[in-house]
């Protein structure tokens, strides 16, 4: 049964890295001591050592030891092998190549089906998605594919960001880029504002945190739902 | 003798379509009554006909007629044939999956070193660097490649956006973006705020207009270049 956190960011603003989520993460990973942590996405090019140590020392709070895929020789059975994994946030288009690179997209998928507890911020959320094709990132690499992991029947836009009133910056907003998406694509988008998550729980997944979500529908007009909710899509 | 108009945005805040280069395309487009418009980056999804209007309208003020290059039965001479041509703003993924469809990366390549007029703004901007992977745009379609058309010896950011003062959004930065462009790539990049543009004349590169731009060299701190100076890296 699945079970997964996907979010919208790993920090939310005047706090520290994941901190917002530990009451969560305690309950989540509780079956385990080891987090299997993926480094990919290596956030302003940081080393995957570097990376990790900064996961470690979040986990640190609640008693988790983490381990970074990169410090296994074979990442395949380190995935197989993980009572519980978290992909960290950074650039997309990166943690998408690097996936397929080491060839854990599929693995991981599986590991995921198989219920193994994950957890995505922000890039490694954007991958729970059918495609990384709502990512807000730079194409700084070019990734053999954009199909991510597909754990949910829609894509995900983390950091989901509302126009900012009174700009006179004429760069598209967020909400105009997702609407372009849908003249290619009808796949729906759940936009997870920075502090909430979606809570997967089997085939349910549920906003939650202290936010609405902005759900993207192809050919229908952008809504909120309240966290507590459901996401539906029929 | 490449000619090239580099800009930012298509439009500045609170004027209309291409209002503000009127005067500066008055002379550049000077040699030639009829333009070839571009409209595969279809901002918002519009279609190629009313992207065209949109583009002929603007044209109309200063005598010129445009006409969109779907219109013709063979892209590929309609370019060669042009004696100026425009891509105009949308999404530069879909920008660039239309130009390597429809087999013209190249040809419009050509068009421009042997000295047709180009006006670009935003993805019609981005695609004359070296590759598009500092747009800003979402991957909402997966082109064959990155690479552009390579005109001049950088890439460019367009709509350059500064750190939002105050901001409590912990999504990158676009400083943030284009350093992390800078792990994986040592190409510089121009950012240009809108409003201003880049004057292509031969090899010279000159930033015109009432802005000035943040430069990105590979393992350099990023710096602004004042308005009427020329682009350069040794």
């Amino acid at each position: 049964m699945k079970n997964i956190i996907i979010a919208s960011t790993s920090t939310v603003h005047g706090s520290g890295y994941l901190v917002y989520l530990l009451d969560e993460l305690t309950s989540f990973y509780k079956d385990t001591e080891e987090i299997l942590f993926l480094p990919y996405a290596r956030p302003g090019g940081i080393t995957h050592d570097e990376y990790t140590a900064a996961a470690a020392k979040a986990f640190e709070k609640i008693g988790k030891t983490v381990r970074g895929i990169h410090e296994f020789k074979n990442p395949v059975e380190a995935i197989a092998n993980a009572k519980g994994i978290f992909t960290g946030g950074g650039n997309t288009f990166l943690l998408v190549s690097q996936l397929y690179k080491h060839k854990v997209m599929q693995p991981l998928r599986e590991a995921i089906l198989d219920g193994t507890p994950y957890l995505g911020t922000s890039a490694g959320s954007n991958i729970c998605g059918l495609t990384m094709q709502t990512t807000n990132d730079m194409p700084i690499i070019y990734p053999p594919s954009f199909k991510t992991l597909g754990v949910v029947p829609f894509n995900i836009n983390p950091h989901y960001l509302d126009p900012i009133e009174g700009s006179k910056h004429m760069g598209e907003t967020r909400e105009t880029r997702i609407k372009e998406f849908h003249k290619f694509n009808t796949l729906p988008v759940v936009g997870i504002r920075e502090g909430s998550w979606i809570r997967v729980i089997g085939d349910k997944n549920t906003l939650e945190g202290p936010l609405t979500a902005r759900i993207f529908e192809y050919e229908k007009t952008p809504y909120e739902l309240e966290t507590g909710s459901e996401v539906v899509f029929l």
